[in-house]
């Protein structure tokens, strides 16, 4: 059999069984018991809710993705040194791929999740075991089929151009760089996906809690709160669908720069195209669909018993389970893929799972209330807000230690190890640069796991509120509880792993787009160098870092503006119809929806149309050396302000908890809990706290890859 | 007469001519009326207060830099190629003249500073005129002994070292490398110069406010607050002595990194030593002993009426003849010295020039109450401490845009009109980066200006504190408080001019840096190439971005600890002396500022340590390109974050003013003044903002030479 089908064959398959495997959660999922009326009516707004967003909100993201498609195909087409008009339609409908892969997995997932949250609900009626097997279940839809969509979309991509390209001349080298259009479409939805949701979750979030919390002193999650249901509506819009638009992007983006990568090695191979040789350009894909595997074991050996004692750690062996079989798996397709150097570039692997172990510790030991970080939070909150903000800000800064010494040993290491093998043919320092790409395919095997967990989050915290507004008895509400707060230490360790795959990433597309430069300059190829020496890489970089500022700029006052139009719409209600409060006519919940999603789909569109514009203008104005800086600087930048914001943002959250939880004493050892001031000034540090860590950070990952796909595309203009 | 003479003669007229007007404008100013003795008394307490700081201070300081003299004397000895032991001496005697001369510049300046401010008081009992004239000829004191120093110093080690090496071939040229080790000194006092005073001064500032306005709600600068003389103290600690050593290390790392660039100009022009081609090396030292005088007749040219109209346009009125001086004066020495390209060259430190220029509009725009920026952060208070924290963050990011262009405009442009000047060898492109070099010369030339400025602001702040304390009429306060108004102005004015100053230079030094990796792989040298697609720069740069974070958290957090030690201080004395609230009896001023002392030395130690650590291990462990990574990366995001810092702290300030001042109105067109809940959250964001712009911010300007500073001296441990 031909050696490139044989390779493919596992793709297809794993992928296909992961689709099959989503498919199957759903509808164990949704068949389950749907609770008391009361229940499903509530769920049945926040189900409502989540539909008009996303129905807006796709078809605004559709609207300006074909317009992006017809622009990029087009100066392409102009562009491009030769295959003019077929690579300008092919970037153009790869893109529009990428894109709708992206919006349909966040689409059907979100879809799901806000269906099994009335389920896990219900489930909490009876055990704690059956309602996290649910809501983990719920979540594991969206995480399979992100993943597999960006494993079998970029194969069938692939295929069809390698199909498409038959007069050119050795396609299957050629063709890797033929389909980056399609992470560039991955990554222009997943930036407005994770923008819009974030704006939406934290202008829900902070209108309700200002206006229902600190000004009408009504608990979280009240049914008189009229922003009640678009911030449960929330949760899923940010959490679920965002960071399912990014890992689908990181993947999508990851397996095309490390094709790409690979061709050097399968050209410092001897090039054969029907040998073995081809194995360099499919081993990201086959990773990626073994992966899948690997999570899908995980996620099934997730079996609690009714009241499991740590949910947490029900969670954790999953995880575990599933990074093992990765390991192994590696070793495995290495072996019998890579002509050359397989242990080494297995070992490239295993130090991509380790550091996505690494990042899951480091982001527990900075944002969880039983460290250092978190508690001086609290104490600080002892002597007020100011004091407070200074301390978050101070952890938050703190937070950049661990990961970037993290990151930066993972990438040394693996680029040592991938550059010691030898190659028949010279193979420069591509063997070092596939080194540190397979460490992030290792660090990627994981996803499908980590964002079923991640969509776990959004889904018992929706459980929780629907119990709470259906006055279910205590019993219930402790379930949830329990939940909940496993929710929230996934959601965290979801985005420490987000940042860690997306500064891996980074550097191997960067590397991806210096080949693409020299691909594109041959046969005179332009020198691998990007010279920080040059004042121009130096303007490059300080633009790059400096737009990196601004966008978060943009975003945190986004929420500011959104959230301020809700305050306003909350207020009013309570003003002009007092039986609110009374408790004897129901708010009108869906006006605070359709504020929530005006608002984002109105302040997402400024730092969108800037991160897509900057990059252009520096690249067309000072060329690609330009570009080049601004893409590893702006990547420096982003890695670590988004580890600011969202760590910082989970710390000052985690300090009101610990508060709230009864860690924090005053000096004659009197407990400082609820209602006390020093709990006051922890809910402001955690509403500082909310955008940043639920809106910006997570929104400068999006960014961080798309500088890279846009230079990526764009690449013959720049030069 | 030997070219070498002449070149130097201005550099040493002029230089003694500014020492000459510094002594004068003391003892103008020191013989001027010292008002009633109720002024005398609070004035010596401060006194006191401020030499106990500097003597322990610098005692400290002392130890350290001895030490670090030593070790940096003995490893440059071990590692240098050739001339070890003389290399190694003479690098360790330049680092002990560089600190000593920053400390003594330091210490005279903040003497007279402390005493101007009894006079300025006692000027404003006559007029606002008189009391502007004193407050700005006391800055200026210290304005021109920090630049003349570093001017005379500069040369005056170039000449000890030129007359010292003898016996070493091409020795005019080999001079300026051998001499970097005073600007390490001066970068490393000057670190813990702004470290200790902007700990010091906050730790006072936010204890006395949080104790004495939040709790006990006494005024501002109320007798009966202990820590209201550590607060007095702590605005020239910060300020004045602070600043001081930031802007004498800027010049002095300037000059010689400009010499070390010159070199290559020199030898592209001939290399005659005893010719006209040495105007290359001594040009930088020309141009800033010309600066100085252009400054001079700057100061003498402010000369208001007795109540000058808007006393902010006679302080601009002066920076603007000194601009414009400062341009002509580019002209005439260029024309004078430069072999080629003197119209060229005068263009680029035109270029230098415009962009102080520009420096200064840009931070008033977002740190001034008239503006967009500083509004939105009043408008966000009147729903909160929440958002008015979310909307100060957002502007302090936002900050980072018009800077960010200003200098990658200044860069690119004087990089390309250097580099298109002929030179009779090739110069390769050295003659841009030397453009580069010449652009930061001409920012410098205002910088004894700027800092009399600067000074001025603590000095009027003082003097405000006097006349509230020593219960003036109101008519004295009111010529106070415009000042002390003017004076927060200036202060953030030079905080970005500071900045801006260190991004240019820190470029050239970069530069420089590469010249002495070339110079000491002679004859064999490595090329000027730092390839950011090398894993080793990327994760040096990684390293130096995290390193930026890091240390203002340090910095702030020292902040935080400081200011608890304070509060508790004041609190017990408050508890233990009732007599203290109701006036009859004195608070125990001397406690509290020993307390900051102590603060100040202790917390300082850490965040310096670490600066001065991760560079050495970085180059070692890593090698000169990932220190060349760290530098360049930890430069860009230095410049970024100082730039937040900076400005979004003034804005936090200036909203507050803004809301005091009456410019916030509810929709019903109510003042919101003093005393309303917006002014209640203003007052907390001003705090938040204090350890950001006076101690994190300005330190990162120091950061950002001293990595600058410490690879020139290490490279030859870093090969």
């Amino acid at each position: 059999m031909d050696q490139k089908v044989v390779y493919l064959l596992p793709v297809a398959i794993f992928g296909a069984m992961a689709i099959l495997f989503a498919a199957w959660l759903a509808r164990d999922v949704l068949r389950r018991d749907q609770g008391t009326t009361a229940m499903q009516d509530i769920a049945g707004r926040i189900f409502q809710g989540a539909l008009a967003y996303l129905n807006r909100q796709y078809r605004t993201i559709a609207k300006l993705a074909i317009v992006a498609a017809v622009v990029m195909g087009t100066l392409v087409a102009i562009f491009e040194s030769e295959n003019r008009l077929a690579r300008g339609v092919i970037t153009g409908v790869a893109f529009l791929i990428g894109a709708s892969l992206s919006g349909l997995s966040g689409f059907i997932g979100m879809y799901v999740a806000v269906r099994s949250n009335l389920r896990t609900a219900a489930a909490a009626q009876r055990s704690l075991g059956e309602a996290l097997i649910v809501a983990l279940r719920g979540g594991a839809v969206s995480g399979f089929l992100v993943i597999s969509l960006a494993v079998i979309g970029v194969g069938a991509v692939y295929g069809g151009v390698y199909f498409f390209a038959k007069g050119v001349n050795g396609r299957v080298a050629e063709t890797p760089f033929w389909i980056v259009g399609f992470a560039f479409g991955a990554s222009f939805v997943a930036l407005f996906a994770q923008l819009g949701g974030g704006i939406y979750t934290k202008a829900a979030d902070v209108g309700a809690d200002l206006v229902g919390k600190v000004e009408e002193g009504i608990p979280e999650d009240d049914p008189r709160n009229p922003a009640v249901v678009a911030d449960l509506v929330g949760d899923n819009v940010g959490d679920c669908a965002g960071r399912g638009a990014d890992l689908f992007e990181s993947s999508g983006a990851e397996f095309i720069g490390a094709m790409i990568l690979g061709v050097a090695l399968f050209k410092a191979s001897g090039g054969d195209a029907s040998g073995k040789a081809i194995a360099w350009i499919f081993f990201p894909l086959v990773i990626g669909a073994f992966g899948l595997l690997c999570s899908l074991i995980g996620i099934l050996a997730v079996r609690p018993g009714s009241t499991p004692r740590d949910p947490m750690a029900e969670l954790n062996k999953g995880f575990y389970i599933a990074a093992g079989l990765s390991v192994v798996s590696l070793f495995v397709v290495s072996r019998w893929m890579l002509p050359h150097g397989w242990w080494q570039y297995a070992f490239c692997g295993v130090i991509g799972i380790l550091t996505s172990v690494a990042f899951v510790y480091i982001t527990q030991y900075y944002t969880s209330g039983s460290w250092r970080p978190v508690q001086t939070i609290a104490e600080a909150s002892k002597t007020g807000v100011a004091t407070n903000i200074i301390s978050g800000i101070a952890v938050g800064f703190e937070t950049t230690g661990m990961p970037a010494l993290t990151i930066g040993a993972a990438l040394l290491s693996s680029y040592a190890i991938g550059k010691s093998v030898d190659f028949p043919h010279d193979a420069g320092v591509s063997g070092g640069i596939f080194g540190t790409a397979v460490a992030t395919m290792g660090m990627l095997m994981s996803a499908a796991y980590i964002l079923a967990m991640d969509c776990f989050g959004p889904i018992t915290d929706n459980a929780g509120g629907i119990v709470e507004m259906s006055n279910q008895p205590e019993s219930v509400r402790n379930v949830t509880d329990a939940l909940d707060s496993v929710g929230n230490t996934t959601k965290a360790l979801t985005k420490g792993y987000a940042v860690g795959t997306a500064s891996l990433a980074a550097f191997l597309l960067f590397s991806a787009f210096l080949d693409e430069v020299a691909r594109f300059s041959a046969p005179n190829p332009i020198s691998r160098v990007v010279n920080l020496a040059e004042p121009k890489v130096f303007v490059g970089g300080l633009i790059g870092a400096m737009l990196v500022f601004l966008f978060s700029s943009l975003a945190i006052r986004a929420v500011g503006r959104a959230a301020g139009d809700m305050i306003a719409e909350v207020r009013r209600q309570f003003r002009e119809d007092p039986g609110i409060m009374q408790g004897t006519s129901q708010p009108d919940y869906a006006r605070c929806v359709d504020i929530s999603v005006r608002g984002a789909l109105r302040e997402m569109v400024l730092p969108g149309a800037l991160a897509v514009a900057v990059p252009i203008l520096v690249g067309v104005i000072l060329r690609w050396e330009a570009a080049a800086g601004m893409l590893m600087i702006g990547t420096i930048v982003g890695v670590l302000l988004a580890i600011v914001l969202n760590n910082g943002g989970g710390a000052w959250d985690n300090a009101k908890k610990f508060i709230e939880a009864g860690g924090l004493k005053d000096d004659n050892g009197n407990v400082l809990g609820k209602g006390s001031a020093a709990h006051a000034a922890a809910v402001v540090g955690d509403t500082v706290g909310d955008p940043w860590k639920d809106t910006a950070g997570p929104s400068l990952h999006v960014l961080i890859k798309l500088l890279a796909t846009i230079t990526l595309v764009l690449s013959p203009l720049f030069i």
